[in-house]
């Protein structure tokens, strides 16, 4: 009745467990490679001078509290820099209304371990971000999703869907959760007038929405955006990071919430509140700089990225692609005419020496496969210029063999 | 039909959130209050000159790379370490058996998502660790616990109720969790036969042992004991962690599994690797640390808090309590009389100027309360007796009321 001695049980697993490896992980050691597939920073923007700096001091006069568990919700400092960065982004909150999370990450399993019980239904954008379905797949709940359209979410058939659920007596979302400020993948921005009718219909038919900010701070164009906490403190869950602004080997995020809600995130972190240490080095840093100035080197830095990026897809793809040019964030999402399996040009893109992202990936039932997600944050303009030179050339031979495949078969067809 | 809109609809979080908050985050700014409650490492023993040595160089030959996300498992360095570490200890592992984790306790999170649904079955030892019983809870599982004795989990009482289960068809465990090596709160460790009798059940009745060896190295009598995962790799989910031999503040720790168990649990990671930044700075700090010489020291400092603590436990409390001396880790457990109620007495002894934990608090059920948590790791020795006298005082005096009271109930009913 034993079972071999040397291999696990894995009968024994949860169902909930994603199937889904990450994606992006991907380790090429060739030098020419391009990498247009990792949604990582522009690591020469990293501020690495203060940051040595500001560990050396935080060490220093914080080291012996640094090191030590907090029980308390943790060091007071970044707390206070992010209730005054809130206030200058218009969300009115104080200390109660935040929680210092290890990464926006931790804010999405936090947010999902909250609300989600299995079989519960959690709506979403598709496309929509990776992990944020994984957080989802693993508490069990049913996934729904809805087009994006170039002013963000369809907001429309959301509403439609709501009416068609209450009157049908089907499930209704616990918890929505949108991108609304420079999507990822979707590049997109949801419209002020859709903003104020997704949190009418949250109000209407009692969901929550997660709002995940990560890139709402990389804004090129000046233009401000309410977030939707601004507009519905109590219905929504606001997520964001130093990932994008700072660097994402901190591993540093915040929620902001209502304080009924900070409370129960704060018992599912299990009284390990976050990183002491990573806090105050990062206190530090943030006494030490002047974040203004350095978002705006960031602003200008990935908005010339992206008009690399937009006029070399311009030039090699021309009419092979649609996009919509985003206003912010780190990422460039084409659609391809619908007869063009991304996966397949993926894997020959590949091999032609340039890394891109399957949109398929974005898709909860990967059921969508004319798409691509590109990023132009980490490459510099000269890889990108490359990138997409290699992404066209091998669009370009696909869709050759395509045709002669076609041709092949037609013939075949015709002798027979 | 809206309701208030300043107040968030609690109806809808999930079922599965633990009511009770963690243990042990009381703020008292009084210095001359005595935390005895505090599971803390002494911050004497920060290796703090190092650290900050190694922040620098690790900022300086790492930084960009430390500053970035990590597609891959992270840092080759630290995971060398944990892999040498672990043959030390006489664990047969590489690097496919090791998964750096954010501190133990996101390992705890990890095996619950692992393995458990809500209504599973996961048994645990009766006291244990409070971080654990809300990883369980926050799970749906259905939690049921087993008594500590002198040398650990009481085995055979596990045995009849695996037996029972089986006969009647009831639930057997999914998953055991225990920490063998000196137990959080109870201060005991596992004898060597009952470990392979253990391991002997989890192999019959198909359950994963989840093995907490977070004090594993702090022994303070150089005997060594075998780890229940080098009894049985293939059903053993192991976790360690670098709070108690270097500092919690830095939040990492790290499971040791089957490979195939490791790759499901990163995919339950999410894709972010635990925080590259921290481990590039403590992998430099482990170049340039004597481990065994740094190990030496904590374990002759705890071992001399012990006993300070005992010698105080037995002038001041005598005959009042019983506890086993523990032989490694951080904490003392004392049981006084049934009669006496913990969590009276700890609420009394805070006012006395002493912090303690309330058994209670590591009990499934809460529902057995003549026990304490004291720690000797955190405070000095002058801290611990004035502390321990005043538990004693707060003691004799709660005795007094109690009999008082009694007296009075008695006379009051002679007199009716
Ligand atoms: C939309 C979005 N949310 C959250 C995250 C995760 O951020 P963090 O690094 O803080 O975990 C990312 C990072 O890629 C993201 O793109
Ligand atoms: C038994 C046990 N396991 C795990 C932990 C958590 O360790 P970490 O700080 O690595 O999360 C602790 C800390 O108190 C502990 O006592």
């Amino acid at each position: 009745m034993k079972q071999a001695s040397h291999s696990p049980d894995l009968t024994r697993l949860s169902r909930h467990i994603p199937r889904t490896p990450s994606i992006g992980s991907t380790t090429v050691t060739d030098e020419d490679h391009v990498h247009l597939s990792f949604g990582f920073a522009a690591p020469e923007l990293f501020p690495l001078a203060t940051l040595e700096q500001a560990a050396g001091e935080a060490i220093r006069t914080h080291g012996r509290e640094a090191l030590q568990y907090s029980g308390a919700p943790g060091p007071d400092d970044i707390v206070k820099w992010i209730e005054q960065r809130a206030h200058h982004n218009g969300l009115d909150v104080d200390s109660a209304h935040v929680l210092v999370t290890y990464g926006a990450t931790q804010g999405l399993s936090l947010a999902a371990q909250l609300l989600l019980e299995p079989e519960d239904e959690v709506w979403t954008e598709a496309p929509t971000f990776f992990s944020a379905l994984q957080a989802f797949r693993l508490s069990g709940a049913v996934i729904r999703a809805f087009p994006l359209e170039a002013d963000g979410l369809n907001v429309e058939l959301l509403e439609q869907a709501l009416q068609e659920a209450r009157a049908t007596e089907r499930p209704l979302p616990k918890l929505l959760y949108t991108m609304p400020t420079y999507h990822n993948p979707g590049g997109v921005t949801l419209s002020v007038a859709k903003r104020h009718r997704l949190i009418e219909l949250a109000r209407e038919y009692h969901f929550y929405v997660l709002e995940d900010d990560a890139y709402g701070e990389l804004n090129f164009t000046g233009q401000p955006w309410p977030t939707l906490y601004s507009l519905a403190p109590e219905r929504v869950i606001y997520l964001n990071t130093f990932s994008k602004i700072i660097a994402p080997g901190l591993r540093l995020g915040w929620m902001i919430a209502h304080p009924e809600l900070i409370q129960r995130l704060r018992i599912l972190m299990l009284g390990g509140s976050t990183g002491v240490f990573t806090q105050e080095i990062v206190a530090a840093l943030l006494q030490n700089i002047d974040m203004n100035e350095h978002l705006e080197r960031l602003r200008t830095h990935y908005r010339q990225q992206r008009d690399v990026m937009a006029a070399a897809i311009d030039r090699h793809l021309g009419d092979a692609v649609r996009y919509v040019l985003p206003e912010g964030g780190f990422f460039l999402w084409i659609s391809f005419r619908e007869v063009i399996d991304t996966t397949e040009l993926q894997q020959r893109a590949f091999t032609y020496g340039v890394s891109i992202v399957d949109g398929r990936s974005f898709y909860p039932q990967r059921d969508v496969g004319h798409q691509l997600r590109l990023c132009f944050s980490y490459c510099n303009s000269e890889q990108i210029e490359k990138g997409i030179a290699r992404l066209a050339r091998a669009y370009t031979d696909y869709v050759a063999e395509q045709e002669a495949v076609q041709l092949n078969t037609l013939e075949y067809h015709n002798r027979v």
